[in-house]
């Protein structure tokens, strides 16, 4: 089974994911980038996912709402960069918090194999940002997200 | 003279610019998202821009050149979200280092008597990134930007 390793160090704005897929790095860039995958993978468990904008270029923008029993809980932002199976860059926030919005970028690295290395970092423009987010257990969502992302590439 | 304070503390990958306006609100805002306005003061001095883009709405985009004898220097981003007369979320991307991104929030308060406070913090995603804009000479640019905002909001 694949490690999710996640560092929020204190003191700083900043969280890395970084998770490895036993898929090909094309396989699992599409996986992030189309409308009809995402809302299968993205969320912890006991989601849905409702995407209302989803358009994966530069420039493009997107927005999804999560629901469960407790709620609807609604994410937007934009796409500064897309590159094909290498690079995504995008604002990302939650509207519950509106204007604390966070910068991410994730890199997509061929190990080879028909594997695939994942690597995110987020930036948040206050420690104090970062740190509600981590606080908010995202780090349980990013983990389930992923081993929902191995189920995906399974099929 | 108003002045233009800017705080890059070491270790941190962040930028704050403080600086105020004798003018009201809304002409300081409009100055930031006119793309007629922006070219009159947006740079040091001795440099030209020309506007390819620039649609200040959320979800729209910018991309701006530089220029003056000693090369071209071009400059891109998105606007997360744009709210009238009060804040500009956007991310910064100088062309000559690629995906070295930055995320901008810009907030513009009104003091009352025709005045104006605009609040700037920038993040990058790296400590070293945030480094190397402070040595470009951005604190020059920035500085000489807005006295040429002045003497465009003095007319």
């Amino acid at each position: 089974m694949n490690e999710t390793t996640i560092t929020a160090r204190p003191g700083t704005p900043f969280i890395e994911v970084v998770r490895e897929f036993d898929a090909p790095r094309g396989r699992v860039f599409r996986a992030w980038t189309d409308p009809e995958i995402v809302p299968q993978w993205l969320g912890p468990r006991g989601m849905t996912m409702k995407v209302v904008e989803f358009t994966a270029t530069p420039g493009g923008g997107y927005r999804y709402i999560h629901a469960d029993d407790t709620g609807e809980y609604a994410f937007r932002g934009v796409f500064h960069n897309v590159v094909q199976d290498e690079l995504i860059i995008q604002t990302f926030e939650y509207e519950g918090a509106p204007n604390d919005v966070c910068l991410e970028t994730m890199t997509f690295e061929d190990l080879g194999d028909g594997r695939t290395r994942v690597h995110g970092r987020s930036v948040y423009s206050t420690v104090e940002a970062r740190d509600a987010m981590v606080a908010s257990g995202m780090e349980h969502g990013m983990r389930e997200s992923m081993e929902r992302l191995d189920e995906v590439l399974a099929r």
